[in-house]
């Protein structure tokens, strides 16, 4: 028998269920900021009724996005941490509990900062860098090098264009960036140096879970002997126990399509770029 | 000095022009249909007048997409055979240069029906093709297929989602049909056992120029192992004459993205792919 939890946490787990504008490791450090706020205010009567109730809402968490390394890991780790908390006292697991979330979530934004100084590293001045879809890792790492003269080419990632939000910022950087559709890919590896791309996850192999895409940037820039690096937290790594990997369908309607009776418009967001093709993998370790 | 081209054959002239919703074969025959009929119809003093008048168009014709292949070469074709016509007499002239250029274009409509018996051997009942783009070739070819089992996947062909009409086509034909976003071909091509495209001209090399896309098509045809077939008439390839292949860019705007200081949005129609990616070439020979 599962107890269902308050409706205000319901809610939240709502909110991150339905969340599209975010990547995985934005909404693992929400889930994870959901839970120390729980920790922290919501009613129990003693620490095991608060530990039950924590333990139920990070469960319902990881299974809000289930292909999600991020989400997994992040809150794995939270549990594992918590298990080993002894308090009897309530306000004390409050207190601890709380922390070891606002604790982890801060070590995924360090590893992003590291993996930022990293990644700039693999760029040269007034090099020209080609990426994929929106990844705020990729982001961090073009945030190091706006005062190198680089260039940037940016994919529209249809269908819903997310890219345009990575031509915003590059523009505020005053970075020069060409916009192209994802279907130009092939061409335009020509002028870039190096391929850079985030991840939504990486699996046990190293093959990289991305946006629908990227596994044809990989071959353009095999085939055309450029680097291809992805760049991802080590929490992104796929647990053997996580439940295998779905490539979830999303709503084809997002394609804006005319509707035609034989005809089934598909909008998988996600696929498998095969470890082969990746020069090397910037993690903060 | 260059004569003007009377009014009404300018402006059939800058219809040519300004046509995108015709593929190179199509507007090749629209340009042999102008000619036949100013043969027919053009005022001239003599056969030596209306001769240089229809010279004078068909150059103008072909400078109108300069980088289209079935253009240049079908005119040339009919440029060649007129100037074996000894006709001294105007209404004979006007009679067999006008009925050279209906040959020829109907030859090339005969070519389109010899690949699409050919194209559609390719293919065994109940398997799966993928295509990019739309090419009345490929049409061609799944017209043949109706009654075959078939299905098929399309991309939408970014910017200006010409997929959709084949699509639609499709659906008419109640071929089952999968309509996919152009980045998600590298997904969908496991589900695909022939990849089939059409070709706006080939290289003397047997490169492919087509619609940007077709190049990351052909490198997940052949990580796939997946037969990459293109299809298209003789008169497509290329001759050492003319002029140096140009990649037109085609207007920007068409992308319908944002407007950011320093992003400037690339719409480059066409791309080549090498010859090495394509397993066989499917002529009218």
């Amino acid at each position: 028998m599962h107890k269902e939890l308050p409706a205000d946490l319901r809610q939240a787990i709502a909110e991150v269920v339905t969340d599209r504008a975010h990547g995985a490791s934005e909404l693992a450090r929400r889930a994870l900021e959901i839970v120390g706020v729980a920790a922290r205010e919501q009613p129990a009567d003693d620490a095991d009724a608060l530990r039950d109730l924590l333990y139920r809402l990070a469960n319902a968490l990881t299974a809000a996005h289930p292909s999600m390394a991020p989400i997994y890991n992040l809150l794995a780790c939270w549990r594992e941490e918590v298990d080993q908390i002894e308090a009897e006292d309530l306000a004390a697991l409050r207190t601890q509990s709380a922390q070891c979330a606002e604790h982890i979530a801060q070590a995924s934004r360090r590893a992003v900062a590291v993996i930022a100084k990293r990644g700039a590293q693999l760029v040269r001045p007034g090099q020209t860098i080609i990426t994929h879809s929106l990844s705020s890792t990729v982001v961090a790492i073009l945030g190091e090098l706006t005062d190198r003269q680089i260039k940037v080419i940016v994919t529209e990632a249809r269908p819903r264009c997310e890219g345009y939000q990575l031509a915003k910022q590059l523009s505020a950087w005053a970075i020069p960036t060409t916009l192209i559709t994802d279907a130009q890919m092939g061409f335009f590896i020509q002028a870039a140096d190096v391929a850079l791309v985030g991840a939504d996850s990486l699996l046990p192999d190293g093959g990289v879970v991305n946006k629908a895409g990227t596994y044809l940037l990989a071959l353009a820039a095999k085939a055309h002997d450029r680097p291809f690096y992805v760049c991802c937290e080590s929490f992104k790594r796929r647990r053997a126990a996580m439940p295998p990997l779905e490539l979830e369908a999303m709503d084809p309607t997002e394609l804006g399509a005319p509707v035609y009776a034989h005809v089934i418009p598909k909008n998988i967001y996600f696929e498998v770029t095969p470890a082969q093709l990746v020069t090397d993998w910037i993690n903060e370790r």
